[in-house]
């Protein structure tokens, strides 16, 4: 899918919001979520979304759905420095199939790195699913920062 | 340099915003500057920054300046999508060296991409130098938009 489109209910994040499908909440307020990536390309991997924002990437998004956004990944990256103790953290978006976006909700990708991994960050298409019981474990760790 | 450290002056984004360095300007207004990135990744990658805050990175930065910042992201954002018509862009922030993070001084990197092209990010270190001269044409073409 390009940048050119229209907002699909369907899409994932939107049936995570509906309460359709099952997330590992990280972080929760009035206007954003925060939760763990299920193909993390590093352990503490987490996303942030706009709970009311019906944008699908940046040219799209409200100013006030932005910073909200950006002020939520801002805490989440604070508490996943202090419960995982990486050396560098990734923070990226991405819009457009071309750039790598799987899921057209506008999303903040927070990837915690060490020493000797990778100072890029890829797609994630190809990333593994990680087990849900370790999911829930790490959550618990990162949460209790938050 | 990792997550830890202080602040320091003389960072070329610094120097830039002393008017010691020179830069090639894409938008400023009275909290945030936007210029094209002398290494690019791509034709178009442009850096965001903030004109009062001594942040190195996202752990540090005030909730405002981020939202400045990320509001003049999207501004540019927009414009590089009407002058150089990508099928894709990426945004992203590095924090820490072993991240990819080579400036200490927060900053956003818009990467327009065209398809076939990468579908992830990777650190600039080894990009070469742009002509200053194409540079600045092309910072006409994405003026005319902002």
């Amino acid at each position: 899918m390009s940048l050119d489109g229209v907002y699909d209910e369907g899409n994932p994040f939107s049936l995570i919001l509906q309460g359709k499908l099952p997330s590992t909440r990280l972080y929760e307020d009035e206007h954003t979520l925060a939760f763990l990536d299920i193909q993390p390309q590093s352990r503490g991997h987490s996303l942030v979304i706009s709970k009311w924002s019906k944008a699908r990437n940046i040219l799209e998004i409200e100013d006030e759905a932005l910073c909200q956004v950006m002020t939520t990944a801002k805490k989440v990256t604070t508490a996943i420095r202090k419960a995982l103790d990486p050396d560098g953290i990734h923070v990226a978006q991405f819009n457009g199939a071309p750039a790598g976006q799987t899921v057209f909700h506008l999303h903040v990708h927070i990837v915690p790195r060490w020493e000797g991994g990778p100072l890029g960050f890829s797609a994630h298409a190809q990333g593994n699913f990680a087990d849900p019981a370790e999911l829930q474990a790490l959550a618990e760790e990162i949460r209790a920062w938050l």
